[in-house]
């Protein structure tokens, strides 16, 4: 497995655990964490025992933001030690493409369920990162800035895509436009995270929801049903939803997944999949997964 | 009127009360059934006395998914007998159409406003079917599942088009990948159903508001405000609306149910409105009903 | 500046208070107000010293909706004297336009964010015009209504796309379907506003909201994001999104406000940020001002 030196990726119990590694900087985003958490999610993609992903971060922090070590020339791409370390995987057409958005929109097309574990501040990219995840939990002492705003910055990793399918149009405008840093309870309110824990309980609560997706779900029914779910959500209609489902349904109908999902339901038992993820991708349109794949 | 065997249709003050009518199979779908659905439903569009629909279901169910009776076969759509009993309507060039999405569409496009009382369990197609009305109100007993991924199948119906608009990306994704059978409590919580009342009080409280509607409101403008609210959810500019309310109240604004709807107002008094829908259809784009008119 | 004879346009601490002032007839829109509040929308976005509009309406309403003063003829376009006065502003092709929507939309290409105080009734267009606010107050004495349905109309100002994006498609169907008029604790159970406070209160607290914005943000930034998060609302896909913001990141990154916004954060003292919103709109595509220029 790739070595990796910003952030660690544990497997245990069918749960991929992807840690935002950089205590000592409340793991501040830098290029080389946008380059190892895609690596991650391509691993996690690959791998058929992994059936969910769940991210979360190392020490007080979760994401505390860009590093800003830079200062003020932090965000300018045409600083020289910047755009030399640039490759071609973060520029499309020679423009420099935000490494937020190149993150977010892997783990969008992630084929496993992603379960945030908010632990700590969670601002700028660090906000935003969270967004294309299917479940964000916080722990009481999270909190939350979409920042941007006060740095003479605009909301980046595709969150004006995100965050108003997330939390509504409103909530995303007051909390973009004012920058203001907030707390767990009011992103609890706002419907950014499902539920709010004592900090202690943070990674039990987490394991506890993907434990009870691996115990019970067939890995391919839950691979497909994100694509399904999350790229409906730009569908103009809802039959361009049931061609794709009524194909979906058809190919797994036939499939020994759901022989077995009726079977052990009739007979009271818990199921045992057979099926693995990678055999089934084609039956349901993927997004793309690099920058330079996206029309 | 057409002979129904696996669901009721009754008409009275203004209401068509649709009841899924296996009892004894906690009113499981069956192919039956779908046909009736849509055909209900193209009874009550044509019905200018019909001005809203309630579904509900007869005994201690709602409707407890597809008919599980035969076995690990069952959603095997090449399986003879299955194979055999479809009809033209239910293949698009050649290919099976699925039977919740089929009703689901319906649904949708009914001119008539649709209040769902959800009575008892509420499970795969029987809550995905649910997705496409305007209201939907839970007895304390009522229970949900998108059991989907427990099954080895993904979510059908077009679900994966309306979950996320009804409840949000998150939380359809929390249901959709855990399968969790769920109380009526956490429907509430996340919006899938707007109240929870007791049991016994269920009934009465759907045809309030169904009374709500008919008695203060032009059949014509809230079967082409159901046309409006639900086409313009995927529509990708504002415009797109504005086009389509500009027309609709230039032609409704001369009509005999604007000069009725002002002048009671004024008078202070209950409006009693001409319009008939039948003569006002073409005023907004109609959904297609039938999936061989869905391109 | 404009003479105004509907409302009232005050600037100060930048924020641009837009009182709807017909307090004899509770705000009732008319096509004067609509030419006014267009024009005060184009010098508003024209005034790089306005940050923020807040839109409130005189005396004990905010807006009864249209002016029924002609009775049941108020809403035919046909009226002669309703033709003579509409210019070829109001019309696109000879067909007339709503005028709620012409101000909506106007409100929804603002590029300053928008914050309404509703100090009592808002009905019809009344109601309809806040919804592209990005932030939406009441007093506890406000009252809503999506009335259209109970006038013989259809929901206009371009509604039909706006309210379900602002609440559901489940609450915008019920209160449509309807007609009903509801009291500003239901507004906020469902979403429309984001807070209740004491009518003394009102507008104290929308100008702490609007100063929050002016005193700690870019003015470059919050525009350029306001024109994103609306704009992306249509969006098929979150790599039209990553498009656009990556561009956007590239050109600030190397703009004064983003120098400013991290050095005054790495200080820990206020932000002044140089940067004239004038000078960056070529950043984001805009949103059309203008019904002729809506495709």
């Amino acid at each position: 497995m790739t070595e990796y030196s910003e952030i660690l990726l544990d497997v245990a119990d069918g749960v991929a655990t992807v840690t935002l590694n950089r205590p000592d900087r409340l793991n501040a985003f830098t290029t080389t964490m946008l380059r190892e958490l895609v690596a991650a999610f391509d691993a996690t993609d690959a791998d058929d025992d992994v059936r969910v992903v769940l991210v979360t971060g190392a020490g007080r922090g979760f994401c505390a933001g860009a590093d800003l070590a830079r200062g003020g020339s932090t965000f300018d791409a045409t600083d020289e030690t910047r755009a030399a370390e640039r490759t071609d995987f973060e520029t499309v057409g020679g423009v420099p493409r935000d490494g937020g958005g190149i993150v977010s929109l892997r783990i969008a097309a992630s084929l496993k369920p992603v379960i945030v574990a908010v632990n700590g501040p969670a601002v700028g990219v660090g906000a935003t990162m969270i967004l294309p995840a299917d479940i964000r939990l916080a722990a009481e002492s999270a909190r939350f800035g979409f920042v941007f705003a006060r740095r003479g910055l605009v909301p980046e990793a595709a969150s004006s895509w995100f965050l108003p399918r997330v939390v509504g149009i409103s909530k995303a405008m007051e909390w973009v436009a004012t920058g203001r840093v907030f707390p767990a309870a009011e992103a609890l309110a706002g419907g950014l995270v499902s539920q709010v824990v004592p900090d202690a309980e943070l990674l039990a609560t987490a394991r506890s929801i993907a434990a009870e997706i691996v115990e019970n779900t067939s890995a391919v029914s839950v691979a497909l049903s994100r694509r399904m779910l999350w790229s409906m959500l730009g569908a103009s209609t809802p039959w361009e939803a049931h061609g794709v489902d009524s194909g979906a349904i058809f190919r797994l109908g036939q499939a020994p997944d759901a022989v077995e999902g009726v079977t052990s339901f009739l007979e009271k038992r818990p199921p045992k999949f057979p099926g693995r993820v990678g055999d089934y991708v084609d039956v349901v349109p993927a997004w793309p997964t690099r920058p330079a794949d996206m029309p």
